[in-house]
């Protein structure tokens, strides 16, 4: 996370300033406000802003004058019924933003989310800086068997070294290369006077997606919990997932009802089908079902046992 | 603006409190904030909470670490670019979130935006207050002849005075049979013990579109423009233009950079044709242009002499 | 449902036409394509257009450049597949357009739906037909003693025809009033000449929720089936369930593979929370769970039981 | 534009076969339908599906029950009006999906517009094709003095060539790479079994944004106008402008008459600002303005002058 003094002085001068609000407000989130969150090995997540707390959810879902907020407990038993019953508009009530460094190609996944704002650094503007992702040694996996989108084993140490080096070696290269089509030093002067340089929106298609981009990032807390359900999971890239965590424990921080009834509803829960529901059923009556008897095929048949924490084999 | 001492004293509560915060703060807004601003006979438009200010589209804008404030002069410049040049990003940058009571005719007019996040009042799990609009007497205007949305001259004292009554018996009178079929006294009592009372999903149909509602409503800065700049506008019906120009009044509490560019570039400007560029340039050359030969039909014609500030006929 | 002798050529004249396209179509949705499907007293539901197949949620999938259908079990199994990982993308490349017939008070509960596009019939512009929403005796409710929000044991019968004599009273005396606010035949001329009439956008607001409206209403396969999964369910108050459950008749036709996926997983399915595993896996490990000890409120244990077949209290 | 002879094989079959459908059908669009349109050096647009016709527009505006048309000069006077005066939810009644192959930086741009469906070919899943683009010689350019963001002068010959061999070499090298790291041969064998390979989803961070990738992409007749005045626009990269360039073409053969009333009123026209057109009127008055007395800014002063055919120095 190659912060600039300049860009750590700049953060540390807002963190110096507090004023006076009549909003909502949120000590533990207060406390991280600004602050980079390291991701990955240059990126980081930033809360920069945010709007309402627990008890804006509550206030919404009550319609209600005042804050809202009665007993913590009946106030989280409301959060746990709107988040069950996917009450979902009080929890739009609740707005954060970030500031996020990130390889390209994590954005590109990242952006499918539509329902946020964004504010992405321009590379047809502006001069992106040297800084690529390279994975951790043991993250470097091969192609999964089981599942056509995903890791399995790591790889071995001589392969590894070898994987690293392409993957350090051509981002060295194509930015070295970037910067010889600019022709621009970092004060704007020509490095070479004889030569006019590429525009700055062509030269930056020469950059892999490795290299790290960077944007502004609004979200209101229902779409916040839904990108979280998806990239915090266990079937995202490792990549993106990491920052799905960190922005986990800012949630926390933020909204710590909102948070539990999540962990315990979306996170930790399941969704069965009919058919899985048939099965249960069947199975508490003291029946003994297996795959074939069951209707369900077999990769189904696998999720239902590990979620009834039994062999799905 | 019916607000029940209760209700009143809640919000006197909020205003009174005030803690410390980190976030860009708008002194300007704070003063009004949980404030109800009267609208219509019992309708008001109240700020509940915002997020950002003018420093946030302008650090959106150019993603930078810190406040991104520069002199005032540079920052209403690149406000300005950004509006003329619809740079929408920028400012998405911003939330707002207001509570607002609003008959239901004009509640059906506003959620026509989609853009935002709402939280209305549930009539299927709560009764309705006896509050609905009736206009006031120089509202009370004929079908306009020139326009088939829209108003014309007022009604005579005679004419007005029996739509009057009409409206304000009819009001009345639906109301008092909801309450009937609800068989329910304020304290949840039935009013008459031998009936069961009719679910309120079902008794709240009885009654008149002038019934006033209430919501939470919270939008971000581009999107709020896009309201204003609809529903501010002389062709919006009077009902809703109203709220539009409450918060407008709020915008420039708010974001003032952001209000003038939009007063420059929105509300006080227009938008030309292809064919409407064609006859200023002809006009600008000396040329005498009249409506026949000028390419566009007579409405549109009528339209551009308005912007040009000439005789249409 | 009082579609006019003229409204009734308009659509069989266009059912006698047919054209070739090379576009996907699917013949038992011509078959119904623009008939009304009749639902409550006068509204209606009819499919005015549609997009795609259920081939085209599996050409979407694998980005073919064919038609990308193979044989027909592996369709539904990459459908079933999509429709338990939650892979939405390919369900929005489906689209459906109706022109619905509904009650005021269910289009307010409708357009919190805010994922499609709208466009309805103006008041402002044009005079509403002399039609409402009479509930049949058998739908006449009270309120629910167990749900805040929804209807319980059926009205006796003197109390429901009282109701009923209320509903229909108001709902008459106020379109009368209307008319007579407006002043105007249907022919235009002024029901009295020495009258002006008031404009229409001020005179609808006498009229009262259960006046009909009506909209075009276009929306994508995966909202569709968003908006279905909420308003197809029991929760649902009734006069806006006989839409959805209209709208899953068409989609049957539609897309079959995709309504017995959705059969399958949602409308037929159940979420478990954390909890709520642990207690099924106890369960399946001979333990006896009572609600006390189970770590459920009581309102969850009863639900969990529901979805268990067994007996909740 | 690199199809293989199957992709072409299958086009053609879905182009062979026709069958009848009452829905709206535009012949000039399906003479075209599924052929690619070739766009930069391996890219296309190609129409896949499509959705209502100027005849939907029409009949949303009047929700009407039968097709909505009347006289020609009727309907295009009422599709001026909407886009004159921003209705906005007819041009929502048409939907269009495309199948677009663009390069990477292209659709990093593109999916900013956010309201539109998008499935992209997932490189976690498959294996990218060595397909980048490389610039035609004369779109080499350097970056423009005049603004930040564009191009200038194109590049000299020995320049141009060699920023064209670092394009090429680095493309190529990484794509050489890429494969490497995979270790895996098109029928899927390992290209060396005693490595693992490395996942897909790893493996993909070393290619550059100049290389390909493709999806289906469907979007509402409204969002797309709104794509098209901003990427049909001189002030977007070329890259993307052509694309847009080709969907302008579509539009005018899928809806005729909306493609001209966007280009009358959006592509042709110019908004004025509140200001300017006060210089408009001085100007008419026979006042001679300058910058310096006009209020409006350099840029401003230009840019107006260059919509009124006038020297803006």
């Amino acid at each position: 996370m190659a912060l600039t003094p300049e860009q750590l002085r700049e953060i540390e001068a807002l963190r110096a300033e507090a004023r006076p609000t009549r909003r909502a407000t949120v000590a533990a989130l207060e406390d991280i406000l600004y602050q980079p969150l390291a991701v990955l090995d240059h990126g980081f997540v930033r809360v920069i802003d945010y709007m309402g707390d627990d008890g804006a959810v509550v206030q919404a879902a009550r319609v209600s004058y005042g804050r809202g907020t009665r007993r913590v407990s009946e106030d989280q038993g409301l959060v746990n019924y709107l988040m069950r019953h996917r009450h979902t508009t009080p929890f739009e009530m609740c707005e954060i933003k970030f500031h996020v460094k990130l390889p390209i190609f994590v954005a590109r996944q990242w952006i499918r989310h539509r329902t946020a704002n964004v504010n992405e650094y321009s590379a047809r503007y502006s001069i992106l800086d040297k800084e690529f992702y390279v994975p951790a040694p043991d993250q470097l996996a091969a192609q999964s068997a089981a599942n056509r989108q995903g890791r399995g084993e790591s790889l071995s140490g001589a392969e590894a070294a070898h994987v690293l080096a392409l993957l350090r070696g051509d981002a060295e290269q194509t930015y070295r290369h970037y910067v010889e089509m600019l022709n621009e030093n970092e004060d704007g002067t020509a490095l070479d006077p004889l030569r006019s340089g590429l525009a700055r929106e062509l030269a930056r298609i020469n950059l892999t997606l490795a290299t790290y981009t960077q944007w502004y990032w609004k979200i209101d807390l229902l779409n916040l919990l839904h990108f979280l359900s998806l990239r915090a999971d266990t079937h995202a890239q490792y990549e993106i997932r990491v920052y799905a965590e960190a922005m986990l424990e800012v949630l926390k921080r933020w909204v710590p009802m909102v948070h539990a009834a999540f962990m315990e509803y979306r996170m930790g829960g399941a969704a069965l089908s009919r058919t899985a529901i048939a099965v249960v059923r069947r199975m508490l009556a003291g029946e003994t079902v297996d795959q074939p008897g069951s209707g369900l095929g077999a990769r189904e048949w696998r999720e239902l046992m590990a979620v009834l924490g039994r062999d799905g084999r």
